[in-house]
């Protein structure tokens, strides 16, 4: 069994940390393999970086599906907690795909009526509460909050990014009524345990949440249904710099 | 690590082929216990019936939390659509508890834009619509249906129950725009691979995804919040033929 | 024209100062019938209490669907605020019922445009919130607030209880928009008039509105549906000691 | 007690029918006052029908605050299913207001866990939605049908109207899964009780169902909150032909 | 091409700002004809005054209607932000029309992802809240708050309104996440520029928006649809005062 | 006043007759320059296609944002029905950004209660769905169909495509109550007007919409808030094949 891991990203050291928190929950059989586009931004912080994350994680889907064994691979996890590009994923991929942010609300539903989320900065929120909404889990989040720290800063050990996520998970637990804490980046999968002592409520990362789905998944030989709006991309070309990246029959 | 599979109706030998379901799906290390309470109905079939299993259902769990292997207890399924009792459930448990309705809804969110459901009886339609509302996912379902078979016909091999229900998925298929069936029924779980082969979509069966859910929160260390409305009981005397059940300091 | 009065909890003081309460109110040709059960908790503060509730309820439905005088029975006022076991309720009875909670709800919503709801303990919102979710109403509450008092402790009229439920109104009044209150436990009935008068907004407890409820769908005949989810419960056998709760044919 | 029932159309064969249908069910010690305002629509279809009856509506109201007997009025009934001018009328009265329409959806929620909406004029049913959506009780009604028959044709025994309604509440019955059925116009109040024993579900009237919810607010000492969108008008000049309606200190 | 833009309220003053403010954003061939009814409240604060400007409103539109430059009219506003008649303004007009209050929601729905509104008295939230559900933009708006100041004050440079409204917007800035903000009121027209200058986000005013919707919608000639709830009134009686006012076929 | 509408698909015929359907309806002073990106897929049909379209699409507003008449830009249309990159191509512009779906759903939602959509293919209505959820409008849309036509089909006259499109409004009017249809793809554009004046309800282009629409901003000079999601892109490093895009300070 081989869970490919995607950090959308282009910062490896960002990608090595996250396969080290994947791996550290996988099972026994599971395989992490984590990888990351050689093209984009080095960190995603809203829409636009999204954007530009996207066709690399693509690329990195296509190049898994199309290698020799593909027929391994149980799984794909997309490790940034906007679940950037997760549809289009769902599109390319024959095995399932599983964002981070996705899987973290649905495990944080079944351990706590409600949830809310702290992610890094607050142009980042409106993203996510759009997805709270798409995924039908906005009324199980009582409130997406930023702790204002940045991506990168969490690969930092001496900034002050934990202690303002801890600030902001006091501030949940005190005026949102959140009974459970989602961190709302893949770089904070360290904190989880930690935060979730310190503060006796569960505190659920993404990139281990999104494991055990792809896990349980594999084990159920569930794959994305094609029948809608996941069907495989017509075959039609591409122009330009992404001819090799169209579609075929 | 221990999973222990409560069948909250009666049926000795319904239970007995849940728990041949759950163990077929189970990872290595991971042991079944499928029992059913004493005490209550043969079967589930609406909130009545419902209504009269959940103290038989809590009395497994609390023989279960104060056993001597307690400890190696990884979580609880609850083996009725209807997720019967699993707010009480969640209140008596250290574990965590998941319901298979519930586990089939969210694993069907991974894997589908939109799920139908398949359940026996017309009359359980709207608890299950009620559940949905409430675990936030009603944006999911596409529709619930109901093939009109009892519970307990799903026992016989010699039924029309499995006819009936490929009907209803069909319906979806065509009516609802569902790219994924779920099996509204503790007794469907071992028609899901079946179906999903005739019709080419994912069926998923909630006895199965659960037991991979509790595999995953336990884990990842994640047990049911006792922040807010699932908290311990609070002391207090019960009367009558309930007194041995009172939650104690 | 007879109103079965069932408190869920089994304290005896508790149903008397019910009775009372719904006495006060009730048409001149109304018989208020005050019980409890013989088993179980002896206050309800949160879902392990609803739990083992609910067959005793269910049993005080069932002697009297089945008494001499049974066609005398107008209908049922279930008198927990949580609406316990109010569905399981409707498919045992003939006669409507009607959840003290629901009831407060909808006739709040028909002298204001939102309403907030003080109830006992934190632990109790969450169940009041699905509630409103499933009664529809959610959107005509502004918020469910907990003044953080123990049920038992408004039997006692030298507790802090009615100083904290005044401050909590007095907060969602300030904070919420809120143009009227909703009591959310069954021994704050005596409190309503008396803080209405103070706040000068509608106070509502709904032990006096359900009676009235009950009134109302008695002298238009409304008897609860069969044709879906309360239907009458279908014959089957119970084991154990639920055996004579069975529903026969 | 006394209940003003006003029909905001001016009708007075319709007000006369209503009125008798409100007597029927109101109790021994409540007079029904029915009228109809002198100007205005002679029966309301339509958004633009509903506001040349506003006015009559409010004047109805202001004539009865300040009669001579104004403090024996214990609330007002609209005695049209579009609940024509429901909050101007609410900011108007000191005496609770009730629609007929609101009314009807309320008593439908307890007996039922979803009802259709049977209401005349296809060009109605918006409305009907609207109202449905602002009450709460959107998610109750499974679906607002037209029988596609003009309000006056109901005032004739001879008219195809009663036929058509049948039809559609067999096709609510068997297409919506619904449980009850609410009849959407007062001309519809002398058809409740036959076709209920003719279906076999609870079939409301909205006119009844308002009697005994003003009836109930009364018994409750509860008007509506003059704490937000209610409040009383401020007092200010009106020109022309409403001088005389100008709300005063 | 014309845009007749109604005023519902009954100062002239009033109408001559919001004229002014229109003609402001008008195309260069779009006249602006601002006018009021003769009849009805000096200022509209609450449902009651609403239900006293509707008649007037329609007898505008019915005047333009029947003139005999009726052909050139490209649509109507309705120039207070409570949207007051909006439905059946439509009802009466062949031309389209818009109300202050969506033209600035829908506006404000291009340029942000969540906009706050500020209006004048806390009395008319409610009725803001009840269309933004209608109108199905209650998502995207964070928050109704009032700054509190009476309707007319606003016609006066010297009153402390600005102040408050300034306030008010940059509480929604801090506390409400709101990206845009919308002026709750047709009097607040020009103060949209420098308030947007001064905090630096989008400040919407409705008959700006209004106009240049209707300009929009009649270089697509777009029109009401007739299919629906906005038919055109069904020919009948109207009695007493309104005998002019009836459809005729 | 110029526009620049870009096609985000790479079909150059497409992007011209986008192009003058727009010229048709832009005010005299508007100029249009229609775009579209050298790379990526020839037509846009679900979300793979609409990934690879992005990037490109935000490379065509760096151009223009960065050239010497960029002062002029009045707006940017994104004139691919699924909204293509919307919130991406927001945080890129200073200029207002209107997507063709929403700028249709906007207008729809002021000539009708509801719409219904008629899209090409049935994989692209889950994306539409989603849309309609994210900008609040879902409630104002009765259904969204599928003609099941390819999207470069509607470039062929000889295609059956326009009469697959009419039967699909014929039925939603029969089926759905739908009072006006929006149609779901850029390449109808030119088929709103005979279609509209065939079935007698209003029929909108979305291409036309979000050309008033950006007018309508530009004259009220609003533009995109950076306030919140839609704040300018962080500047960071982007390797690869998309350095030149990163975001610089």
């Amino acid at each position: 069994m081989q869970i490919v891991l995607i950090n959308p990203n282009t910062t490896a050291s960002f990608t090595s940390r996250i396969g080290e928190a994947a791996r550290a929950v996988a099972a026994p059989g599971t395989r992490i393999t984590a990888v990351n586009p050689p093209d984009g931004p080095v960190s995603i912080e809203g829409y636009f970086d999204e954007a530009y994350s996207v066709p690399g994680l693509l690329g990195e889907i296509a190049r898994h599906e199309q290698s020799a064994d593909a027929a391994s691979i149980t799984g794909y996890v997309i490790a940034c907690f906007d679940d950037t590009g997760l549809d289009a994923a769902r599109c390319a991929a024959r095995a399932p795909v599983v964002g981070i942010g996705e899987a973290a609300f649905h495990l944080a539903s079944l351990v706590a009526g409600k949830f809310s989320v702290i992610t890094t900065l607050g142009r980042s929120v409106p993203a996510l509460e759009h997805n709270l909404v798409r995924y039908g889990l906005a009324s199980r989040c009582a409130r997406v909050r930023a702790a204002e720290v940045p991506v990168l800063s969490l690969d930092d050990p001496n900034s002050p990014a934990r202690a303002r996520i801890g600030e902001e998970i006091a501030a949940a637990l005190r005026e949102d009524r959140a009974e459970a804490i989602v961190l709302g980046c893949a770089g904070m999968a360290d904190l989880a345990a930690g935060l979730s002592r310190e503060f006796g409520v569960p505190v659920i990362d993404g990139v281990a949440s999104a494991v055990k789905l792809v896990e349980s998944l594999g084990a159920l030989s569930l794959r994305t249904s094609k029948a809608g709006g996941y069907a495989a991309p017509l075959p039609k070309t591409y122009l330009g710099m992404y001819a090799s990246a169209a579609p075929c029959a």
